[in-house]
């Protein structure tokens, strides 16, 4: 089985619980040493294997993937005890991207993401010192207003898959290759757990 | 109040769940890409800050921290919706350390882990292929065998902590020093979330 398929199944059966779309990604800081947080899957980019996120474009993640691309996303199934990790490079999509088409996935992600969450890019600028007390004001945000220069959307197309299931010990990776005509293929072997 | 404490206090109230204990630690692959996999919180080393995880030495983690021991865990907290990011360095403690201290600390981790744990320690060599279908010898695991070759101890010493409160929307950075006198200082701050 595809490890898309596995991933789409696992989502199915871990659905009632609401952290089960929250995965770990993990970049290169500035510094060298690695970085890791907690982030929303947001669906798969149309037809395709990419894994799309939203994220605030003041954070320090942005700054940390223009100097290097390449991220690795841990995905933990709290119910089905299933892990997939995802390695991949990450496509930065902010309001500057001169590819229309890109503009309009991002404007896509902002009407698909609820208010309470596009009111977030509203907030004061994350990891900065908290000047006052109460730090996020209260947004009232027309629904029809369009994605505000802060938000972006983070695409990872995966290269390579590792999958784990903690009930059956089953392991399974999956290697991506390019063939001549671009077309991607996946080549998965078992492997020991 | 200190980051342990916090961490303590989500440990506690969030101890109902299996999966509490379960945490993201994101390291740099021997390419320089990140890697990231879920382990099993196993205490902290005596009366430190210090965070004890146990793994297999012939995993690619050890390799990868043997070239580079920077890490950060992410732990994210399903039914307090708290998030520690955790960036730190990771000691590796395999059999063939010369400190007698921390082989004694080793050999408590391997005792104090269920039978059912240490028997992993004898199944074939983790990530390789899998050359036949039942992957996992049933191992009859004497109680009173110590710590075989394959395990290993790992001790992340924390020296930045973020952490982040998601029903509160509180997010403190904790950032340490070390003094003159060799003692480490925290010092606190509030951040936007």
């Amino acid at each position: 089985m595809a490890w898309k398929q596995l991933l789409l199944n696992a989502l199915e059966s871990n659905a009632h619980l609401n952290h089960s779309s929250f995965l770990q990604l993990a970049t290169i800081g500035t510094n060298g040493t690695p970085s890791n947080r907690t982030v929303v899957f947001r669906g798969f980019q149309d037809n395709t294997d990419n894994i799309q996120i939203n994220t605030d474009a003041r954070t320090r993640k942005i700054e940390e993937l223009k100097l290097c691309s390449s991220a690795e996303i841990c995905w933990y199934f709290t119910d089905s005890w299933e892990q997939f990790r995802i390695n991949g490079n990450v496509d930065i999509i902010d309001g500057l991207n001169p590819d229309l088409l890109k503009l309009e996935q991002r404007e896509k992600s902002w009407f698909a993401s609820s208010l309470r969450s596009r009111s977030q890019y509203f907030w004061p600028n994350p990891g900065l010192p908290c000047l006052n007390e109460q730090a996020q004001p209260e947004v009232s945000l027309d629904p029809s207003t369009g994605p505000v220069d802060a938000f972006c959307l983070l695409i990872l197309e995966p290269n390579q898959v590792d999958y784990l299931n903690l009930k059956s010990n089953k392991r399974l990776t999956f290697k991506s290759s390019v063939s001549a005509a671009s077309k991607k293929n996946w080549i998965v072997e078992r492997v020991n757990p």
